[in-house]
């Protein structure tokens, strides 16, 4: 990790921490904190600052905006859980689980809130676009959580649907967060929305690794056990194009192992990871990721600054698809 | 209703009917065209729209801040409903019901978003004024929501918390309102703040009407059954000052009652009723509602317009009081 993306780590980190969570009622921001101090990588408030810092902006005018792109992303997690039931997030109980779904809910409205606080303290002569900008990719999210959620039921999903589906819901925040740096810095508006692309392939190829990974990803590294996606019949990319390519054989196969024909998971998790293999989804989502990282740094060649100034961007994006940070 | 408030609440329903909600995913979007389809009687916008005119305001300008207070109002009662498990909202199935609660959680997300995008269509002078108003309003009606949950579990709730409790979660919001439609109208500050108060006080006899009204108002008149409050145990202001005020005899009455020892509905109802009935907190009731409504015009008396300027919101207010609106 760079110096400059430590110490940009650092502040971020510290910015949060020093979020005044200690008010009354209790009931309602012990969560917020418990949530807010469960740590994450920050990614998004930092490539904020990174965007800024491109343009040579003064990062202490992006803080606010970038900790409210955090804040609300955390926001949506609270509110993510209780929809998916999702009883661990980042290795302890989800708020939901720890408190209950109201907890949960009214907590997450008052991150909500405190969210755009922080957005709020944007320099006045970019509030409204930055504000803007916020509201369109808030919409987006619960947009991309809504059809994630459609998903689960659906009979067919096309490729194309599911990666508009992670573009809303995992990629427009990055980006957003990306293009409110350069903005607050002053970068032409055409420059702030090449980073805001930049920042949504990068989104899409970091979603479709999480998905390689949940299925081809080493234990040990990853830190988690694989083929949670399998098991929950979970729509991914692998799910989708299986069907869509796989053989008479190969289809009966899949049917089985996703109508829970098959009940034992290892079972299930290896009869399906050997079709995905049959069907050599692992090179070929390799090969799709590659294609969105290919047309993320193009967005970044088109900016028209010295190379150096883009170097801790284009680490970033790499590193996080190696998944190195 | 005189013709200025008839007109602006017809402007306000036509706003408000216009939005464009038939978007997709339709899954997220139809259950908010079915609660802001749902009615209301507009309230909260009508004031923000007085208060503008008042000060000789361009409505247009306030009309985009007043439909995001009143969408804010609509997702509140959305998240309000799952929390408090009420089935029915304005007659009709709450959203929760009609869906379910992650439908409920995520559409009432999605309407906070389009809340700031109608705040944020405020005149660029005053965003951040408004803006700021608007979320520190949010946070408190979060705070209000959580100490009214609160009180359910708690043994004993003071009049002055109970107060402070109803004047987050309902009086603010009107407040800030009111000072809203006359900042935009470029009223003074000091003016606008005491606006401000008017509506709290305002807001705070209201829920204490509302309060008395489930127990001492005519069915008929009133439209639902009386005694609901009395039948959930909930911590009203007679409940309060009941238990403070009871003698010997009284409390053993309130207990059984309270503790469910009497089962059946009607005479639970008229036991409690009874006692609040030798306790006077009928009357006491209407007194209190009285200083509240007297600090509210002092309020108003304080603003340097010509009397004819607050007529409507004198007449407004006294209205709400009185249930002819």
């Amino acid at each position: 990790m760079s110096s400059k993306i430590q110490d940009f780590t650092n502040r971020i980190n510290q910015y949060l921490d020093n979020l005044d969570l200690i008010r009354k009622p209790e009931e309602l921001y012990l969560p917020v904190q418990y949530c807010l101090g469960n740590g994450g990588k920050r990614i998004r408030p930092l490539m904020a600052l990174l965007a800024g810092d491109m343009y040579g902006g003064n990062t202490n005018d992006i803080m606010g905006p970038a900790a409210g792109m955090e804040i609300f992303h955390n926001f949506t997690l609270m509110h993510d859980d209780i929809m998916d039931q999702a009883p661990l997030r980042r290795g302890k109980p989800s708020v939901y689980k720890k408190w209950n779904a109201n907890t949960a809910i009214l907590s997450g409205d008052v991150m909500f809130a405190l969210a755009i606080q922080h957005i709020a303290l944007c320099p006045a002569q970019h509030l409204k676009q930055i504000l803007d900008l916020f509201n369109k990719t808030v919409i987006e999210v619960c947009e991309g959580q809504q059809y994630d959620m459609n998903f689960e039921i659906l009979d067919k999903v096309t490729e194309e649907e599911y990666i508009n589906m992670i573009r809303l819901k995992t990629a427009v925040l990055p980006a957003a967060c990306l293009k409110t740096g350069a903005l607050i810095a002053g970068a032409p508006q055409a420059e702030a929305q090449k980073l805001y692309e930049f920042g949504e392939y990068v989104g899409i190829a970091f979603q479709l690794m999480d998905d390689w990974l949940d299925i081809f990803g080493d234990e040990e590294t990853f830190g988690k056990k694989t083929g949670g996606d399998i098991v929950a019949n979970k729509k991914t990319w692998f799910y989708i194009k299986a069907f869509e390519m796989a053989n008479e054989n190969q289809l009966r196969d899949l049917r089985n192992a996703f109508t829970n024909r098959i009940y034992n998971p290892e079972e299930k998790i290896s009869m399906v990871k050997n079709v995905f293999l049959q069907l050599k989804l692992d090179e070929l989502s390799l090969e799709k990721m590659e294609q969105y990282n290919t047309r993320a740094f193009a967005c970044l060649d088109q900016i028209a600054l010295p190379e150096n100034n883009k170097m801790e961007l284009r680490t970033l994006a790499q590193n996080l698809l190696n998944r190195q940070i």
